[in-house]
């Protein structure tokens, strides 16, 4: 499903019955931040419409044991056909600095780049500075907005009042495609 | 876009500039249900995602100052393509009872159908009798779960800890279509 996956976990399609154990490792991996109001946002962001219907542009990386290592939720737009969307991604912090969210990255692209999809969309919150650094080093361009406390620059009220977001987008036109390097 | 459709609201796709507008009315025309938690749960559960990558199943209804009179957040199962699935709808409540929303799920169904697919799936909090009934009304189905409080069957803890839903499901093909009625 993805070629050359880093370490050993074996990677397939989320379904419907995966959702409780992502929602479940999700404070962990997150490091609880933004506390009970964070962890709610988290669980509200990804309900199981995403496990049921978008399955198939979304992967699940687990370890031989069965527990889990790593996800990506995303999907191809419907309304763009220019366009796929990385809804939301997490590693199992103990797995960090493998290559294990890039190689997912990758292989979403590689997956969207043969239905026609050139653009890849995705935000993060201006809190989360990790994730901020990682999609700046994938490529993403980040679309314009405010100065934030940090020097991310996000845009207020982008989800809704009070939810900013770091607003990302790659052009797959212009990064290598798998084969090809 | 949808015919016959009540009132004096002109229906069209929604577009990401109308997110703010929609969240902006959801607690009014939600009675305020569940206080700021119940707030911030509409907000979160309506990312500004919707409105950039699936209005092509989506629905804004106007009245001729433009003002919002009603919405519909749908998509097109990418996994399933025998099913859509109607997210989110609201209809002001000085617009209630003239069936506004009933043309606005007629509309959906009748497009869905175009496009092939049979099941249309929705849920509802436990605590929302009034789309429970609604729901019902329109024939859809409710898929089993534990009995509530009330007389409705629903799924505990079905889209994270503590956030049951009532679930539903609608058999077009058990539905004469708008055309051959």
């Amino acid at each position: 499903m993805i070629n050359d996956f880093p370490s050993d976990l074996v990677v397939r399609r989320p379904a419907a019955g995966d959702h409780a154990r992502v929602l479940a490792v999700l404070d962990r991996w997150w490091g609880g931040l933004g506390g009970e109001a964070g962890s709610t946002e988290r669980a509200l962001l990804l309900p199981r419409l995403f496990f049921q219907h978008f399955n198939t542009t979304s992967y699940l990386a687990e370890r031989p044991d069965g527990s889990l290592g790593a996800f990506l939720i995303g999907f191809l737009s419907q309304s763009d056909p220019e366009v796929a969307y990385i809804h939301f991604v997490g590693v199992d912090p103990a797995l960090h600095g493998q290559g294990i969210a890039t190689a997912l990255y990758q292989g979403f692209f590689d997956q969207v780049r043969s239905h026609g999809r050139r653009h890849v969309h995705c935000v993060t919150s201006p809190g989360n500075t990790a994730s901020q650094a990682f999609h700046r080093r994938l490529g993403f361009d980040i679309l314009s907005g405010e100065q934030g406390t940090g020097d991310t620059p996000f845009q207020p009220d982008y989800d809704g009042p009070g939810i900013g977001r770091v607003v990302f987008a790659l052009d797959l036109a212009r990064r290598p495609s798998r084969r090809s390097r």
